[in-house]
């Protein structure tokens, strides 16, 4: 069995609970059907066992060097992209217009699932490429396309996104990045930037960095951000490439986790001739960034469901192997010693993995598939739909698997006990790497602010209840199988609390105390997200539940397992939320009233 | 401010929470006093800033390597060590006839607490010493006593506590190292141990192992293990050291944190040459090893405190100095940005890690403190009473801090944002070195074993009893502060809640379903926790509300912190445990009826 993805579980998620296969029904996907997207699982999974996760402890102890001029990394890196280009990834949900597959964006989504569970510094290169490629297939001018997006998509040109600065990093708004227009047409661009993965190395020929920046003269804050194409080495007409940009690196940072990816403090313009070309409109540049981020965002949570879930595969495996102690009720030392999978507290360590991962998993697909649902809807109310849930759901899902996988990675440490400490065992690696993910595409305090100050109050509260009527849904599905019914009681009082709460704190906010409002964000962060994974484990509970019936061989047990997941996530995990929702309801205002000088 | 422990916090705790100090009229302690005490403090401090903290990245960076023969360490580790032994340090704690400062447990703990704010690794040499060294004098012989004690308070020797095998974890009972008697008095030892820390180094002229092995013949399991010493290099009648003994390392682990630690694979006898003397009687090597482990599982509990008040304190100060972002209300970009420390978000990361810091350091000094009114007790009836006290309050000394000031180091984390992720701060080394503390001296899950299984059955109840008794003085007390009611009303009812689920757990436990009743072990010991910690902050807080009528200054701020502080506590925390004690109660088989087919 792959210890990187449960491929049963995927197949669950795919194809039972999403139906993804119907999106073949559909002009974008069509003539594609389930054999071409499991042929695609099998070349991720395959290409991600033999060539992504071979080096990925190597990488983690080897780290990229910087000689001043150059950065080294482990070959084994470029072989595994080498052949991740061949097999034509880079472009496995791009548009076949310009080059790619043309596959849905949650097909996509688990082939990189693969490669992040394999080794995710590696898979990070691609990752923010991808990105890029999307990013400027919507926004670029047709000559800006022609220039760049070919050789991108062929992983002949890497990318960067270039955002932070060292003063401005969940404030965008600080960003002190310079672009003063030229008479050329395009602009030089000054300034140092902070944070950027992948900035330089030696993966592919060029380096297409996308940058923020402000144009002397724009309005003040995030209204006067720019977006600029700045390229490593210019890119002549021909295609061929010209000089070298002005652009440097001016060190690695050195990182707990991700160490294979490349992340730098970065130059612009030191010597006053860094060129770049505007992407899109002037002071637009954070709106085109965040339509790529909110992408991004998603892939952020799926890569620490990855982690989460290759964490739990790898301690499911150890838990099954390792004797040690004996049942509570034998006292005869000289007895067998039983594998720990039978300790009840190993198959708690166990279960809350498998809750934290299967819902996580869930989550993440559930928002890829919205992304393909947009991409084949034309009906403007189905669109609006779509988009308000992606709106409320984007916060929930780059935060709360970065929060719950990282826990199941403690957990998956704790089952292997000393050995789990050690490098010899991947899973401090995992936990190590699955440590930044709170941090960035928007730390996660920020994501909570987004969350309640934002996306559940916007136009009068359409996304939250657009949210509110798939809870209705599911409930009402779930009202005719009698075996949910304890969580369907559960959720249902829990909606309610859900509502009730975020009313208390929207009159709070109203009332104009919106400092006040916005003082527990982060905690309606984790309750809302623990709110939205119970929902998408009663769905899945409900498909479990249909599925059982009739059910042979090994689906037997598959089926029982999900619901029994299922029963552990409401019992041991909701369960805690009435509680939260109620320290929410209250508007407690404890953080908010700490003083400086008691700190 | 010294980054590692917080001065005013540890005096609350020493002279007005427990009142220390009042240890000096007692016999054991006579003729010192605070300023006594002080003045160790002060060295400690001064001596682990300017010795121990400034090696600690240094050598996480370059941790110890093996040649095959010897064990290489940073120079500055033996720099250190050799101050600290030369300062007293080794012998704090220990009786004045043996070479000891014979201050009391509680102090030499606080000045443990600095060493391992300031450097982990390498005060974990010392740490063991010192336990050896308790252990030696307990229940060596005269002869070994002098054999091997002076040499290891002068810290001329070093120790080593050699258990664990690689079967052989967890489970005690079945360790193989065997131990056949010689005609000479002695034995021959051979076995194969594992995660031995300190196992080699050049620190010390001699290295005294302290092993667990079975005598053949003896009864099987934990009954039939004795102790064993087993010194590198002979020690001839007259102290000088001898011929090398038949021990050897095998390699060295590579762990995730605590890189500094010499931690190996480690063979006695491999030449059938290891020569170890008995140490006290046949067979009851675990109740002489559990005696010293006692006080080292505070000890390790205080080490994860010590980590999270230092990673408090380094995020409490970039929090103060970083700008970034602005008020809610504040939508002028042009305006000044504000320290972080001014959004609610990072207050409450920030009060959630003072809370469990302050808590579990109350909770460890109690505990610490305990011991000192056993060494300085000599009625039955309050020996009998601090004794069952220590049990029931050991695993949760022991774990509570292990889980929660780990949280405390991940918040740190976050506050720096993408800086907290490099090594350019201690933050990330921290979360690394405290992630072993829920691994070893015993994993989480047996401590929750221990303290549900045994430790509130014990004796029909009588430790929970007990416990239960200063909980009830605590609150008589509390209902004489008014500003407290509202603590005292949620802690009153915890207090009865904790009563009935573990009378329902024990109901079920006496109906012979032992291992039902132990299902949910670990989350009865992190609840369990919880209450005891929140008992500690109503102390806490009695003392600071009395503390604060009258108080002038700095204690103004500082009283005041404390009351918020235990109101964050009990809100937000403490708020989580009636529902936790509700799934308790119901003994939900959730995790017990998990199937490994279904994993």
């Amino acid at each position: 069995m792959s210890l990187l993805l449960n491929r049963r579980d995927l197949e669950f998620v795919l194809y039972e609970l999403l139906k993804v296969d119907a999106l073949a029904k559909t002009e974008r996907y069509g003539g594609q059907d389930r054999a071409l997207y499991d042929q695609t699982l099998d070349a991720a999974e395959r290409l991600a066992t033999e060539k992504f996760a071979t080096h990925a402890a190597e990488l983690d102890e080897h780290e990229p060097t910087f000689d001043g001029e150059r950065v080294h990394l482990l070959p084994a890196v470029k072989d595994a992209l080498d052949a991740y280009v061949e097999a034509g990834f880079m472009g496995a949900s791009l548009d076949a217009d310009i080059g790619g597959m043309q596959l849905p964006w949650t097909i996509a989504q688990v082939c990189a699932a693969y490669f992040n569970a394999a080794n995710i510094a590696t898979s990070a290169y691609p990752f923010i490429t991808i990105a890029a490629c999307n990013l400027l297939n919507k926004f670029g001018s047709d000559e800006q396309k022609r220039r760049y997006l070919g050789p991108l998509v062929e992983g002949r040109f890497f990318a960067t996104m270039v955002l932070s600065e060292p003063q401005a990093g969940s404030s965008l708004a600080d960003i002190r990045t310079r672009a003063v227009p030229t008479d050329d047409g395009h602009y030089l661009v000054t300034g140092n930037k902070m944070w950027t993965s992948a900035a330089e190395h030696d993966l592919a020929e060029n380096i297409i960095h996308f940058v923020l920046a402000k144009i002397p003269g724009g309005p003040p804050g995030v209204k006067g951000i720019s977006l600029f194409i700045v390229p490593k080495y210019f890119v002549n007409d021909d295609g061929s490439l010209g000089a070298r940009n002005d652009v440097r690196i001016a060190g690695l940072n050195h990182k707990m986790g991700y160490r294979g990816t490349v992340n730098a403090v970065f130059n612009l313009g030191e010597r006053g001739q860094c060129h770049g070309w505007l992407l899109g409109a002037p002071h637009q540049g954070l709106a085109c960034m965040f339509h790529m981020m909110n992408e991004a965002r998603i892939g952020v949570g799926l890569g620490a469901v990855a982690l989460g879930a290759t964490g739990y595969l790898h301690s499911l495996r150890y838990a099954r192997e390792r004797p040690q102690g004996r049942h509570p009720t034998n006292k005869d030392p000289q007895s067998p010693m039983v594998p720990i999978v039978e300790h009840a507290d190993i198959r708690r360590l166990l279960l809350a993995q498998k809750a934290a991962v299967e819902g996580g998993l869930a989550l993440e697909l559930y928002c890829s598939h919205l992304i393909d649902l947009e991409r084949t809807t034309s009906d403007a109310a189905a669109l609006d739909r779509l988009s308000l849930l992606l709106d409320i759901l984007t916060p929930i899902a780059k935060s709360w698997p970065s929060e719950f996988c990282l826990e199941a990675n403690k957990h998956a440490i704790q089952i292997l006990g000393g050995y789990g400490y050690t490098r010899d065992y991947p899973l401090e690696r995992f936990y190590r790497d699955n440590r930044l993910n709170p941090i960035h595409e928007g730390a996660h305090g920020i994501h909570g602010i987004d969350l309640l100050g934002r996306k559940v109050a916007m136009r009068g509260g359409a996304a939250l209840n657009a949210l509110l009527a798939e809870f209705d849904a599911t409930l009402a599905e779930a009202d005719t199988c009698p075996s949910l019914a304890e969580h369907v009681t559960s959720f249902r009082a829990i909606r309610a609390g859900l509502v009730e709460t975020t009313a208390a704190l929207g009159a709070v906010r109203d009332g104009g105390d919106v400092a006040l409002a916005l003082a527990n964000a982060g905690i309606y962060l984790d309750t809302f997200g623990h709110i939205v994974v119970g929902w998408l484990w009663l769905k899945m509970a409900i498909v479990a539940a249909r599925g059982a019936q009739g059910a042979s061989g090994a689906d037997v047990d598959f089926y029982a397992s999900k619901l029994h997941t299922c029963r552990y996530f409401f019992r041991y995990e909701l369960g805690k939320v009435p509680e939260r929702l109620a320290l929410l309801a209250r508007v407690d205002d404890t953080c908010f009233a700490m003083r400086d000088a008691w700190l």
